[in-house]
Parts: C-alpha cells; structure tokens; sequence
C-alpha cells in the first residue's frame, strides 16, 4: 500500500524556498520511502473564499478539484511560510475553500514544514495547529521542521531547491513521522 | 481636527454582517462622534500577495492605492470574521500588502470588531493581535467586540444591517476608545 | 480492558466549577461508561517548577508520585480555566513537572474541558493546545467543551456540582471520543 | 522625572539567565539610561493564586505587597522564559495576582526580554501578549528580545550574567523603547 499525501504550497513565488521543501520531499520519497507518494496541489487558482460563490451546493471548478484532491487524500503536508507572525492568505485560502460543507480535512493527519529568517517559519506553525482544531486535521508532534534560510551553511540555491544535508534529514523524519501516525489513526499498525 | 479612521472588512460576503459593524460604526460617527470619520477601503481587488508582482519597487495599482488609503489614516478599524479559528484570507491578504516596504500600518493605532456563531468571531482577534506585532500596530484594549450573532434578539435585518441597541453601544465604546487611544500615540492630548 | 484516564483540574478554589466537570465525568464513566476509570490527581501540593529542585535526577516526593500517576495512565483529561486569557499557574505547573526528562506525557492522547463566562473558558484550550505540541500529548479536535458557567439554565449548583443535562452529555461526548482516540493511537481498534 | 519601571523574572532558578537579563537590564540604565530606574519584584514567594486566600477583600501579605510595587510602577518589564511553548507558572501566577480587583496593571506600558534555544523563549511573548489583553497592559512592538543563548559566541558566564554586547545593545533598545512608550502613553510627550 502507498501512502497518497497531498502537499500545500503556501508561497506563490516563483523559485518559492517553499516549493522547494516540497520538492525535496518529493525526491525523498522517490529514493527512499516509497511506500509514500507526494502531489502537489495547485492552490494559485483558487478564488478569494467566498460562500456566494457557492451555487446551489456546487462550488467553481477549481475549488471542486481541489477540493477532490484533498478528499482522496491519506494525510497532509503544508510548506507554511510566515507572513507578518502567521499563515499566508494563498495557504489560508486553500484550507478554508476544504472547510466548507463537507469538510474534505476531516480525521487527516498532517505535517507542517517551513523556512525563513528568524523563527525560520515558526510562528506560522501554531496558528496553522490551531486552524487544524476546527477543520479537524490531526498534527504530528514531532519533529518540527523550521529551515533557517539564512543561516550557513546555504539552504537553497538560486532556484529555490534545497541542497542542505541536515534540512533533508528533518524532512525525512517529518516524512517518516507523519507515515507513523498516518496508519496508526488508519487502524493499519 | 477630525480623526480620519481606515476600516476593512474581512468578509467578501454581499450583505455581510462585518460589513453591517462597518456601515454602524460609520453612522454612529456621523451622528454622535463628529470628531471621527470612517472610510471603508476596498480589499476584494487585491491581488494574493505575492512579492514577485512588485516591479522596480512598485506595486500593482490596486495595491498602490490601497496603501496611500492606509498610510494617509490615523487609526484602523477591523472588522474581523472568524474563519476556521483564524482571520480570513482577505483580511490577512490586505495587511500583508500594507506590510511590504514601506510598512504603511507603522505605528498606527487599531482596533478590531467582530461577530459569529460560538465566540462572536473572538479566535480572529488574538491572531489579528499576533499578526499586529509585526506590523507594528496597537491595538486597544478595552473594550473588545464580539457580536453574537444568533443569539436573541436579533443582532442583523435581512440585508446586513445592525439592528442591536446593545451591540451599537458597544461599537460606539469602541470607536471612544480607539479615538482616546489614537491622541494619546500622537502626542495630541 | 479499562481505560486508566487522570484528570487534573485548573484551579485551587474549594467547590470549583472545574472540579465539579471532573467529578461529573467520573460518575458519567461509573454509569455509561464502565470502560473508562477516570482519576483525579493531586497537583495542589506540587511546588513551582524549579530544575535546582531535582537532585541527582530526582524529583521532589510529591512530584515523582504525580509522575509515575501521569505515565501509568492511558490518556489526560484536563480541567482547564481560562485566567486572563490563558492557562492558570497551578495546571501550567503540573504540565511543567511532567515533561522534565523523562516527559511522562509522551504520546498520550488528551482532552480539555473547561466553564467559565464569556468564551465559557476556551481561551485556555488553545495555549494549553500550543503547550501539548511540546509535551507531545495528542489532544482530540472533536468535540470542544466551553460550559457557559454563568448563562440560563443553571449550570451548577452551590458546591460546584454540574446539574445540567446538556453540558453533561457533552461531557460524555468527550469521554468517548478520547476513548476512540486512545484506542487507536495505541492500535487497540 | 525618573520612570519607575518593575521588573518580574519568570525563572526561579539560582544563576537564571533571564535574572542576567534583568541585572543587564538595571546596569544599563546606571550607567546611560538615567531616567529610568528599574527594581526587581520578588514573585517567589507568592502562593498558587486561588481567590479562596482573599478574605473580606484582603490579600495575603506577599502578594499585598506585590500588588503595591505594581500598582506605584510607570512600566512593566518581563523577563519570560518560554517552559513547554508558553510562559512558566511562577510568571502567570504573579499576573494572575495583580489582575485580581482592581487590576494593578491596567493601562501600563510593557516590554518582554527572554533567552533559550532554539527561539530564544519567542514563543512565551506572544502568549504573554495576549494575556496582557486582559490585564490590560499595553506591549511595546519593536524591537522584540530573543536571545539565543547557545549559539555563539558565549551570552552569558557561568553566573549567569550577560556579557555579549549584541544583546546588551538590544536590551538598551527596549528600553529606550519602553520609556518612550511611556511617556506617550501617560501624555508626557
């Protein structure tokens, strides 16, 4: 059995520190736990959430898409950048378009993994926890994953892909933990 | 002197009960807080922040505009739904604009109203605080406003409208406070 | 099998509300629940937390007893009241003690209940949330218990007993759903 | 005028790095910040708050004697360990002390400094901050005090007193801030 995990990219720029997280992730799994698979959803394109956009129960095509994504789905992983001490609008955006009736978040475990200056991240975190609360996601413990940016030695190169050793290691056992409680909350340890 | 006060509404909702705080609080100063007019900035133009969209350190003309509004005013009035335990996409997406450099929030003071079901829309105002650190924002204190909005009697008419004397005194108490608060940070009492 | 729960409750108050919470979930796991034994532990005579009190990596009498209760148990349920927005000292305390090394709240599964007016207590929850990240306790999402201590019908009586039927089925709402949880994060279903 | 600021150390550990802070902090401003004067309070020998010790309006005698330091104080330094994400219970419970009616710390001005690994106590700030709602006080903004105490080079010698200039800077920072915070809030600018 392959664990299906969809990943959210908080960051819309391009080389986005973010999207390379995700992308290592990716390889990670490529190479060494296979018994996980990692899509990245498109969330750029989802509209401001807007119940009015909502037309007798249907939502518009790229929220439904997503929104299906989401539903088939074993569990989470959010590259949560901080903005201004919490989560982005584009990544906030995203969770409150699955909240809505019916909740395609509920029961999932998830994994949160950021980078940046300071507390590479970090303050995004418990914000992004406590959303988790209402729309029911089921976060790891442990480890956190906070990437400094900026500390040498360098993260990333000028593409955005992380190219740091240690970094990778964290993510693995994000990886690896959020495999963990993934079947253990499935029933299937 | 008038007190020139900036509101945002974080709901993008057609009759918006947020909006109704807003269109209240706009006409308690009209009639009874003279010192303080209140303009409603549009934020439901706004691009998703993205730092890739300033070009030779200008924004997009929306953005532009926005942030002359902001940076003109004395003070902010947020009206703050709560979506999924945190602030909306909308709301945060407007204060992260008004954050890149030059930060127009510096130093203002702010306060923030809300309603809803369970809390009254309570969650989003502690992250709103959180977020309102970096960007150098003070908000008041006292009072703090949560609405509730299906509790009787009945808080809103059908097309969004406060219909509540008790909530509107609170409002005014609001607007007292963040006037008080305002002339204090300016050195004008 | 029965499940071992210990309780703590928040405050130090004789007839406190807290306390009343607990001693209802008692009775509801001797009449509804019987797989369930809930026990409540004794933190009032825990001194600060202070590492210069641990000698050669023992603990205070008092301390290591709440120690070894805490990691006997199965899962956590906390009493929490919400103090000026947060946890009180006494549970942060007892919080505090457990998780000196080794943290004797490691993986268990956990859920709070509070009263109180206003938000009925429920500020507390998402610190004493943010706190179990580190502790590494896994708190249920679904559902919250916020007793509004002060709204019609009366909630308790004068020696802090609970004596409404809605908050105590709620109350049982959470036993069951910390018994799930604790079944299947120990791969018990 | 000399502003009277009190300082609380959330630590009561002999040789605590965050009573390095405060000394830091009291020699700073002997030596260049002579408007400000900064006295230690003594919170270690408060008991577990409990409104049950308040008899006929009284306090017991510590805490009397706390709440009156406060209540004759221009300002509020804290030196706040983060313990489990959030601040320690020696802390809170002092907080919890003064904010029983009245409230000595309504309206005054307050900064945070703190110490640790990895975010170098952040995390209790903004739980701090938010308790300060409440209790009303008013947090300066900027600059915000992390210092990482394990990193290099050396914080602080083996008494616990700081010797890195970086930090001693910051330090002085807050309080230039802080006093100038203060003199706007009280209508002294």
């Amino acid at each position: 059995m392959v664990l299906k995990v969809v990943a959210l990219c908080g960051s819309l720029r391009k080389n986005s520190y973010h999207h390379g997280l995700i992308k290592s992730a990716q390889q990670i799994c490529q190479e060494s736990l296979k018994g996980i698979q990692i899509e990245l959803l498109k969330i750029s394109e989802l509209p401001f959430v807007n119940p009015d956009l909502e037309v007798d129960g249907t939502f518009p095509p790229a929220v439904e898409a997503f929104r299906q994504k989401v539903l088939s789905a074993d569990s989470i992983l959010f590259a949560s950048p901080e903005y201004n001490y919490s989560v982005t609008p584009t990544l906030k955006n995203a969770v409150d378009w699955g909240s809505r009736p019916g909740n395609v978040w509920a029961g999932k475990p998830a994994a949160i993994v950021s980078t940046g200056g300071n507390f590479g991240g970090g303050r995004s975190h418990y914000h992004l926890r406590q959303i988790g609360v209402y729309v029911d996601l089921h976060f790891i413990n442990k480890p956190e994953c906070f990437v400094p940016a900026y500390s040498p030695p360098p993260k990333f190169d000028s593409e955005g892909n992380l190219i740091d050793a240690q970094s990778k290691e964290i993510l693995q056992q994000i990886l690896v933990s959020l495999e963990g409680f993934t079947l253990k909350l499935s029933g299937n340890v």
